[in-house]
């Protein structure tokens, strides 16, 4: 009897052992995917789950280990666990980029956090893992949010007149002084000290907001704050978001009880305090991977400025993850981050030649303080992809020369096209050396795919970064 | 010098009685305005607000104590306090009731939850109070939320099971069964056993909602939920909304994990947890007052069916504010309302003399089960009252009766009537003493003002009821 009572306690222990190991080998990742709206969150999204599901394999994604090794077995989109958090529409983004009849088009970009979860099923590769459990599965939650949410990161660490000393200047800026007029002259009207009139701070704010909206859309200029002002949802009509930057020195000593300034100054708090804590407390900290999508051609065409701006942007949340262990960020909210990853996306409108070139450039702006910058254990990659290509590549030879150019259907445009795309430049040029004629890169509208299948460059590069580790 | 200290010390002693008393005198009231989509929320917080402000006086409010006694200084909108709510828009609200130039419209519905503080500055009228302090301020709180979030709060003692119990029999109902059928349709062929399928389960919570949203708009019909389903605003698409109810009884022991059936009861718990309780955590719980405003000439007009219904809604939240200290609700969050008043609004679309029949049907319907209720410590008070008077009473004498009407523009025709109103029951009616014809009121343009006033009936003896106490 207590022989038979051992021989079950080992069973059992054994049963408990493998138990134990299998949870531990059912990972999870959670992966933040985020980009100024128009870099195609959307279409990165859609085209990860369509190549992870019904277009998964060696051929396709030669670069994914996983999938070259012939271990990945299925993946599948299952239920995920954040309630709360709006479902990403898969099934509406896929048949609008492969409808059943008429022309692809673009998914609508989404202005909210959305997410969606998939379980990826494979086989270990070797070792322990491989002999207690011959399959695993890597829970993935995708978590797609606006990009103007991150740039609200800065904020956190400033007062409302640190804030107002950057913002301010800013809108008297070339390239902002257009669209700010009206709200500057306002704002000019405004008696700081005056008892607070709600109305006046009310109609401010609307200017205030009608224009980070028309500088949003018209100049891709990226330090637009605060975020949530450019899609307010539930939050549209609060106190908390009708404040913006005023000039002038403030001295928190002298504000005026009651007073408009002091109201601005209780509203910047509050909008710190209730919405982008908030954010970074139930989402961020417990992010493990970012892909910050970046729209580099958008940017060369608008201009030096714009790109500049892109790049100080990167930098300045590079810096927030740049902290330490005692930095402010980490203190905070203790995030989990170990890899972001920088794509260029939409290289498929250029030549492929010029895809390294697209990829420096970006780590040019990336890298711009990189040697200011070490990373506590996050590492930190860029790189050049497509995640749906909407072009394909055609040689002309024109006068003996053969020209790499593209094919493909220029958005809003009824004709195809074949077309010599400009070179990107290589590295942030200075604004003396930025071409007089500037850069005009054409946006496609997505190809037509009877096989029902989507085309990608490097998003097997991208998966690998991201998961392959994860996937061993 | 000791003297001189006696003297400063006592001087300062008096200074901060003063004031604290002072400080005790400026009271604070949230009242919670709510109803029915449709029920005149957003007129009645606009007529509250102009006739406090720009029309106080004891002409125009005389049975509101404050105001006969010419004890009101005066009344403002000053900054709220809750900076995430959005604020009620009073200023679009007055211009659409009284336009600069065109023909007024009643002011668009909100969806959202919304608020206001006004200060009510007045002259105590006796007393220790009147002695010390002869100015003091009533700070007053209006919320404004959907009547509809009220109705999800049965939902708080439910599990699952419960709630489909109640609500899947309703939906096979005579009064909802033509807009239900594609829904039940569709729920019959959903096998609950099966394993999880998000796309089917999203398409017939997508069902659920239109039919909700159908039944909303066509029927009157009160008894709607999840509430929020018809209002997601920021949790559109989010899984806690996407659940329904099915037939059937369902044994919590039987329920097969990651079955349609689990994931059913996973989201409608957290629609409880994340939703339903935070709205009454965050807000009910800190109401002083209450006016629930109740359209019962819509009801009326829609038959038997819908006015039960309504009286059942009615009594069902009156039930939950009456369970006593040791009740679920009060457990659950400590409300403070001591007074609560339901109003049959539009009272001035029908005859004067039949206001009060309009009070002792809404009375009639809310003391329905009034012999099984005892409310601890909370008041309430029916009432008959139009916050904007839309019509104008007209005596007209045919064949040599005098009959009382009322002129106005009926809502959406082009032409000024005079009209007779029906009469409205003095009690609510069994199906049988229903009139075959049911009833017929008409809804009526907001009257055009020349002079930028609004007209109220019984405006001000909401106004004693729900504050005069607060303003001695």
């Amino acid at each position: 009897m207590s022989q038979s009572f051992a021989k079950k306690t080992f069973k059992s222990i054994k049963g408990k052992a493998q138990k134990a190991l299998h949870r531990s080998l059912d990972q999870h990742v959670k992966l933040a995917v985020t980009g100024l709206s128009g870099s195609g969150k959307t279409a990165f999204i859609t085209a990860l789950v369509k190549h992870l599901t019904t277009q998964a394999d060696d051929k396709n994604l030669p670069f994914f280990d996983v999938m070259r090794e012939h271990r990945h077995v299925a993946t599948k989109v299952v239920p995920q666990e954040a309630l709360k958090v709006p479902t990403f529409n898969y099934t509406r983004a896929l048949s609008s980029l492969l409808p059943s009849d008429g022309m692809p088009t673009w998914p609508a970009s989404t202005e909210r956090i959305n997410t969606l979860r998939l379980a990826i099923k494979y086989q270990s590769n070797a070792g322990l893992r491989g002999h207690f459990s011959p399959q695993s599965t890597l829970y993935l939650d995708i978590i797609d949010y606006p990009g103007e949410w991150l740039l609200d990161l800065p904020m956190l660490e400033q007062s409302y007149s640190q804030w107002c000393e950057q913002q301010y200047p800013l809108l008297t800026q070339p390239s902002r002084v257009n669209t700010s007029s009206d709200f500057l002259a306002a704002v000019e009207q405004l008696d700081l000290n005056a008892p607070v009139d709600e109305n006046a701070l009310a109609h401010i704010a609307q200017l205030y907001q009608s224009m980070l909206v028309g500088l949003k859309k018209d100049t891709k200029l990226a330090m637009l704050q605060p975020g949530r002002m450019l899609m307010p949802g539930d939050l549209q009509g609060a106190p908390l978001l009708l404040f913006f930057p005023v000039s002038g020195e403030i001295n928190s000593d002298d504000v005026v009880a009651g007073s408009n300034l002091a109201h601005l100054i209780k509203r910047f708090n509050a909008y710190i305090k209730e919405v982008v804590k908030p954010f970074y407390n139930e989402h961020f900290r417990h992010f493990d991977r970012q892909i910050v999508l970046v729209d580099v051609l958008s940017a060369l065409n608008e201009g030096h400025e714009t790109l500049q701006e892109q790049s100080s942007v990167i930098n300045q949340l590079l810096a927030h993850f740049n902290y330490g262990e005692s930095g402010f960020f980490k203190r905070l909210f203790k995030p989990n981050i170990d890899k972001i990853l920088f794509a260029a996306n939409k290289s498929d409108h250029i030549s492929a030649k010029h895809h390294k070139d697209l990829a420096l450039l970006l780590d040019s702006l990336v890298h711009e303080q990189s040697n200011h910058l070490k990373f506590d254990g996050v590492q930190i990659e860029t790189m050049a992809m497509s995640s749906i290509t909407a072009t394909q590549p055609r040689q002309i030879t024109d006068k003996g020369q053969t020209l790499d150019c593209i094919y493909g259907k220029p958005l809003n445009e009824p004709d195809w096209l074949t077309y010599l795309p400009p070179q990107p430049p290589k590295r942030m040029l200075n604004k003396s050396e930025w071409p007089a004629q500037g850069f005009e890169f054409l946006s496609f509208s997505p190809m037509p795919s009877p096989d029902k299948q989507l085309k990608h460059i490097r998003l097997d590069h991208v998966m690998q970064y991201l998961l392959g580790d994860k996937l061993t």
